[in-house]
């Protein structure tokens, strides 16, 4: 009995889709609690979602099932998953979406297809594979129904893997890409804190942060209100990632930079007057 | 005995009003499941609202009620209603907005106004009845009282009826408005695929797309995979509306074209070298 | 025994932030009901959030407990409190935000420092209070745990407050802050209805709007269906306060101003031809 589900999507929240799914869901399992986690993953971005799935399910008690649709392939030939994780299960399209999560709470147990044809004949439409499929799926497995009743065992080989997010570094210097960015414009980048401790970066002196080929000075500060306002700091965020925040500002507005775009973080540099420059390691 | 509760409105979810009318259907029904289907139509939009209510409701099994609120004409004369329809309850204005929807699961049983001088009483605003009458009404409903308690039996011809989107077609021609844009940006047109093989349009072929004065060439396909990044295409949507799409894009955008706005489809002509055009048909 | 639930909070709805705050109160206590008031306060805008759960929290009958976040002091010294009003328990940080909603209920019990080592213990980010710390705690006494056990007992007079609105009248003559905007544009001046009156203005003959040196003609009506297209109008809102409204438009659109910003009634004043002008009083 797993009673407790989580809902992750591209779906946004103006269309009726995401009701559709907790219709389909309760359907299935009348007593079922959903969290919607989030349905504002940009659209069609698979490394998005899967980003924000990771850091987003281990903060979830299990037993749960985790049902996630960013799904641009669908009604093609990919493959529509349920993974097993420990007390977790996932459900959700086999483009890679699923894995990070699935690794954030302990790794794989059993993958399963979901092409049984009593699931497939609920199929109305080919572009609506979260109303017709797993959210129907989700609802099964979270009121008892045995994963192996409604797939078929898959050798976790086989799944779709997304590559990694690219982060490059040399002493002193780290490229990586904004990995999310919230409400309140703060950037997350995709390393933790103890990569910019490797290369020397932000340990009690100020960084150098370049965006979009302008370069700003930042502060490693613990939380927002060490900053003051306008100021650009360095942050461990909440979920354990590098972030880039303004002090009472929106910093993907002010460094004018979005998802997914590099930025170099730099030890300090001096510059001398005669203009070579020194740097300060 | 209701309990699942669907609701729809204009109201947004940036300010309490959905909230309030929340909390008012759980005080008169503390086990109420309630599915949100939208709260994005369009600011007063009637037709817009009584469109996604159609085509939502279908997939919520009843016995539920159907809470839907579009209610530009809030605390004028208009009337509030309850209709009966089948294992379904729906409450809301009666502006048109509930009909199609009442249509969609099979049909009006019966129709009730709610000026009950007791419901009427707990009226505090003149400008949020969903707060104040429709969700406290739904949630009684939902808890069991029997409509005809609380409502007055109406002569379902008296009802407010919304026009139909006015469609033209001729050989080879349609021009249908944009009935729903989505999160991704598709076009949803207020015509059905046989319409359109009626006219003998899309059915193999290159169609071609008229919006704001701009012609495109879209293809027919069954899914977002089966189009090139940028392509055009003309889909079948998941609630069964012809749709114009564009591969990994959001056509709302590429057309430049919004709710309610006229397209014209055409079957594509081939143009000679003289300037002439020959019709492919 | 609370059971019922209320949030509000500037995280916004597209981060998993609202959901991960859900999944630490279904924790502690599986069966809440959990009532999302808003999540689109103004980013840090303490005074916003407190206006909002003023007006909403009188709707929603006790016993409640009512978890609100508008925290841009998070991980510095501020102090998270709950708070004891009647039948309702409020629980979020010492930063004014829930003092107008405490009022509203009928005024403080008692009041409570957040600052056990239990609690503190599960704070894993010091910049996520909500999820590690607020809403847990709010789950626990949502489950009936005794305020007592989680807090040490705080001298009312500590609690840190908000300055109210500047509102200044003089005869015929009223300056006050847009105190909240709608999806609908409409605009929320922090005063009530009978201050207009006893200033003379708005009772039964038009009024100017004066906002952004931009003046403009409005007329006192009940309802939105009052005015006509595009008319501007004053109305008592939904939450007893006196809002600027457009007929079928955005009022912030129109009058072209935001939150907290300037807003001046005056009394109609007729000028003569000669360019003198007489007061109409």
């Amino acid at each position: 009995m797993f009673r407790l589900i989580t809902f992750l999507s591209d779906y946004g929240l103006g269309d009726p889709f995401v009701g559709l799914c907790h219709a389909a869901i309760l359907r299935a399992c009348p007593d079922a609690r959903i969290i919607d986690l989030s349905h504002a993953v940009a659209p069609h971005d698979v490394v998005h979602g899967a980003a924000r799935l990771a850091d987003a399910v281990p903060y979830v008690d299990g037993p749960a099932v985790h049902l996630a649709v960013v799904d641009p392939g669908v009604g093609t030939g990919r493959r529509a998953l349920a993974i097993e994780a420990g007390e977790h299960l996932f459900v959700g399209p086999d483009n890679g979406l699923l894995l990070d999560a699935v690794e954030a709470v302990g790794g794989l147990t059993s993958a399963w297809a979901l092409d049984d044809e009593r699931l497939l004949a609920h199929v109305t439409a080919r572009t609506f594979h979260g109303r017709d499929l797993f959210a129907p799926v989700t609802g099964q497995l979270a009121a008892g129904a045995p994963v192996s009743q409604l797939g078929r065992r898959l050798d976790p080989d086989d799944l779709v893997r997304l590559g990694h997010p690219q982060v490059s570094t040399s002493l002193g210097y780290l490229d990586v890409p904004v990995r999310d960015i919230d409400r309140f414009g703060n950037l997350q980048l995709a390393c933790r804190p103890d990569v910019l401790e490797d290369v020397g970066i932000a340990t009690g002196r100020a960084t150098v942060v370049h965006a979009r080929g302008v370069a700003w000075t930042a502060r490693r500060v613990q939380t927002f209100g060490d900053l003051a306002p306008g100021e650009i700091g360095l942050l461990e965020d909440s979920f354990g990632w590098v972030a880039v925040i303004v002090g009472n500002g929106d910093a993907g507005l002010r460094l004018g930079i979005g998802l997914h775009e590099p930025v170099t973080l730099e030890s300090h540099v001096e510059v001398d007057l005669d203009g070579s420059d020194a740097r300060d390691a």
